[in-house]
């Protein structure tokens, strides 16, 4: 029951000879979710062997081109693989249109259904649901319609203890009701507690994506708690201003909200290509939100499964 | 007086984790002429510290995406780096309305102009000259309008000789037709033919670029006697079939060419990402071919400066 973030890319704008475009995976129990595909993704992909076919999901934050231009040759290599499952793509409703047009050029027909899932950036709402994960949109602010993306683990029951069943004769039909809390009265009309029962169930673990966006507090209540926030920190504390006349964030706008939000890990990432070496950016973030790291190409942060406490 | 050919990407179609997808990259003379454009060439370029301000004539041999995907993310990187030189881009009419749809959309406006070269690929004509190299086309014979493109430096003229014009006293005025052979009349009257005056000139050197492309023998004249060649062999030759269906070479049908135009070397490529190890495809085309190698991405290869022998 795997849930882990693959960094694919962490430049912004222009990639660097270390830093490709944006792009990540989050893997949620084998279903692998893509966030946004900029240029260079698929062969990122590649390099970090994850099977193209386990993506079915695609979710753009917004339509800049270093966001989106790995899409046109991901698409052309699913045809190429005949894929014939469906390929949700969750964006901005202009997406359709101009993949359509490529498709009509490039590919003439596709061996594959595109379902567009055409977002709302400016309200928070669940876009995507099934029984493992659920995904909404966090409304961000940029200088056209932005959202990110808060994936969270629906709810895990409580866990059987071992060999409970044969202990106590317990008939299949009953085992959901105990996994949901519920007591068992035994053959000699005995009630065993569910405590005796069961372990807690396991925590649920979530992750933020939030780029490209300025400081918008307003995210926070949305965010609280998350176990991984990803968040732009395109500049460093010094360039403020040009952060704001571009609608991006500085380290400490990040950490801000990492804070605020009470994140349990920050990783900052849609570094400037004018950063050589990102350290500054980190190290800044860090006199604000400790538990702060660097995105980089390849890296994978898994969020181990915990138990509740009780 | 640098004669250099980089590839950037050497796989067909689909990228794999150690191939790129098309793009190359000559320098003539510090001038950069990049050939083909797939997804990712911006990064490649990166990764091969070319500088992208050297680059002002982009050569594209047809409209598959897996050559120009890459266009769309390097002209948004000239637009954010501020280009103002022109941007030659030598292709297919049709590109012209797919990258104006792009900049409309992606970029609103840019910084610099792009002059479009509208290819007719049917025929064999030079399409660029200036006054150290000259580009033509090579027609190809694939799916779609396909050329190739043909880099032939200019005349070198006949050196000077160590020291002449100060033993034989020589104006300025004189140097040009001496270096085009002739002789000198010194103040004394005596007459210093050229062969103590000059050296031999530089051998003019050559590279041809071909895919993609069925066999085609047509293009042996156009390509006679080239330094380099690189030819597609997207199949071994066990995928004879294959490759005829799909307007594709193999091992043995690039190496025929080679032969047959006596090639100095040749280099393979555009390979399919059904071959992890490309030996075999090599090994079957220096049966015909000795000098062949496999384009490797970051690779280079230099033709080096020779004088002719008289």
């Amino acid at each position: 029951m795997t849930f882990e973030l693959t960094i694919l890319g962490s430049s912004s704008a222009v990639p660097t000879s270390k830093r490709n475009l944006t792009a990540h995976v989050l893997n949620v129990h084998e279903r692998f979710f893509l966030i946004d595909c900029g240029e260079g993704t698929q062969i990122q992909i590649r390099k970090n062997k994850i099977r193209f076919g386990k993506i079915d999901h695609i979710f753009i934050s917004h339509l800049h081109g270093d966001h989106i231009f790995g899409l046109f040759g991901l698409i052309s290599t699913f045809n190429l693989l005949n894929r014939d499952k469906d390929l949700h793509i969750y964006a901005h409703p202009d997406l359709e249109n101009i993949i359509n047009r490529h498709i009509e050029y490039f590919e003439r027909s596709i061996s594959f259904k595109i379902v567009y899932h055409h977002l709302n950036p400016k309200v928070n709402e669940v876009i995507f649901e099934d029984d493992k994960v659920k995904v909404e949109t966090i409304p961000l602010k940029h200088r056209i319609p932005t959202c990110g993306f808060k994936f969270t683990e629906q709810p895990y029951l409580r866990n059987l203890r071992k060999d409970v069943v044969q202990i106590y004769n317990i008939p299949i039909s009953k085992i959901q009701e105990i996994r949901e809390g519920a007591d068992f009265m035994n053959d000699a009309g005995e009630l065993i507690p569910n405590s005796r029962l069961t372990l807690p169930p396991y925590k649920i673990r979530s992750y933020a994506y939030c780029t490209d966006t300025a400081y918008s507090e307003k995210i926070v209540p949305i965010i609280r708690d998350v176990d991984l926030l990803f968040h732009e920190a395109t500049f460093a504390k010094s360039m403020k201003k040009q952060a704001k006349l571009t609608f991006h964030s500085t380290s400490e706008d990040a950490a801000n909200i990492a804070k605020k939000a009470a994140a349990k890990k920050l990783i900052l990432g849609h570094f400037s290509a004018r950063y050589k070496d990102v350290s500054q950016i980190i190290n800044e973030a860090k006199e604000i939100f400790v538990n702060t790291f660097s995105a980089e190409d390849g890296e994978k942060y898994e969020v181990n499964l915990e138990r509740q406490e009780s």
